[in-house]
């Protein structure tokens, strides 16, 4: 089924303990749709750029089978720039430059070809802009999907509010979901947040995993345990991006279903953390995916029914 | 199959944000053998008190079916006391004091009866006194399973060290396991451990849940997301207890066993953070058990082959 990917496209500097880059593509919405490519076939992209951004990154993301209808560049500025650097232990970062530029002022457009949308993934930007592709959008899709950072929480909280009541699933980290909820417990957090409208909840945690809460349901990922994290950008985008393309690819939205598309979301996140940037999830074969999620089932199985 | 314990049973008076205690009964040993008691029915304790230590706890150890030959109680000293007091985020906690008082020359005897130990828990103490219980059964058992503390890293090392090629399981948290190795990947810190002798190595994550490495494999094993942590005091001993407990009682060591093993102890374990001490594990039914077990497969199966 088709779906329609909103987010950041972006270039991003990156510093971890094994190096650093100069600017590359990054952006939630490039790791989203990337992720999705290797599940379903219609993946549409909803974004901004500067005309700095280079058309063969452009090119990439159609090869994938991206359609880029929906990005728009805008002659004479500059594409959304962040610059982050890892701590030793890769699970905390701190932004060093953020140049918001072309995203200052982003106003989504929706072609017309992307009206079928059943399936919509409201990647990482401002609550307002994430509202509007809803409002746009003519039929409201099956499935909406909802990402959103520390940042929204703390100055867009009203609009974030409002906008948890128009979505189906909420995937956060956990310190978003504790910061949304000052609850300490995910447990607590994840009943909180289905108050505000989602009725299903991931909760992301990192190379410890991910929880999905729906109804008294609570069903628990694994991460895959690496002998090395090279860069962490993009993990959680590329993580949802999985997700949401195996929903699309398979159109089930049952709990049972969301578990296997956690399952693909995290194997997809694994081998985002592999190699600097986008990089790693450019270059994938369904092989190495198939091959990942059986290490996932390995992983986790233990013979008890 | 006949299983040994060694550890401390003692006196803790515990704090956390949900109230505090006077001297209750705790201690490794007595979290391993009550858990433990569950699965196996030889469950024979080596430990020390003083003649403060009250015949009724004496009393509940033994009506789980602990055999407390093992158990000396020297006249005019005093039992081993720990007091803690617990973070707000109930993963750290501080130590307000230690009184070592027996256990401070601890000299385990192995009653005779003991002798056909076939599976030998080696709970928290120093490592030169669990090295003695190995050197004191005429025979070694089948399987040793060695847990230790950041203490004994940091002032017995090459005590641990030297123990470590006589044991075939180490468990440890995530913590110890990066403070032994000095590496901060726990692949990689398991396969450190294995280089110092153990076979396997489990490295508990708390609220995270828990891996087992063996050879190349790895199983993760998921913790019950809880609402409330009432009291942490245990739960790595009373995992260690349902995890040996249950090998003791089928027998087998295999890999695919120490799998199941494993939920067993995550499953004891999720008991004992319910009330303060050893409580609840006091107080259990087999229904419980299974019940909370088949709790930890609707957890983590996902229906993917």
């Amino acid at each position: 089924m088709s779906l329609v990917t909103v987010g950041s496209v972006a270039f991003d500097a990156l510093e971890t303990p094994f190096g650093k880059t100069d600017k590359i593509i990054g952006g939630a919405a490039t790791y989203i749709t990337l992720s999705a490519s290797y599940f379903t076939e219609k993946n549409n992209l909803v974004a901004v750029v500067g005309d700095d951004f280079p058309q063969s990154m452009i090119d990439i993301l159609e090869s994938h089978g991206v359609d880029t209808q929906g990005l728009e560049i805008r002659k004479g500025e500059k594409t959304f720039f962040w610059s982050g650097k890892y701590h030793n232990d890769m699970n905390t970062r701190d932004t060093v430059e953020v140049q918001l530029n072309v995203m200052g002022d982003f106003d989504p457009k929706i072609p017309d070809a992307y009206q079928d949308c059943q399936y919509l993934m409201l990647g990482n930007t401002s609550p307002t802009v994430q509202r509007l592709v809803i409002e746009r959008l003519h039929n409201r899709p099956k499935l909406i999907v909802l990402d959103t950072m520390n940042l929204w929480i703390e100055i867009a909280n009203p609009d974030l509010m409002e906008l948890l009541k128009l979505v189906d699933v909420l995937v956060v980290n956990d310190e978003e979901a504790r910061q949304l909820t000052r609850e300490y417990s995910l447990v607590r957090a994840a009943a909180k947040i289905r108050e505000m409208g989602p009725n299903t909840v991931i909760i992301k945690k990192g190379e410890h995993g991910a929880l999905l809460f729906q109804g008294d349901q609570i069903f628990f990922a694994p991460a895959l345990p690496l002998e090395e994290v090279f860069d962490p950008t993009g993990a959680g985008d590329t993580f949802a991006g999985g997700f949401i393309g195996y929903l699309a690819q398979t159109d089930d939205s049952s709990f049972d279903n969301m578990k296997r598309a956690i399952i693909y979301g995290s194997a997809m996140a694994s081998f985002c953390v592999e190699k600097f940037g986008a990089e790693r999830i450019m270059n994938l074969t369904q092989e190495e995916i198939d091959a990942r999620v059986r290490e996932f089932i390995k992983l986790s199985a233990f013979g008890l029914v």
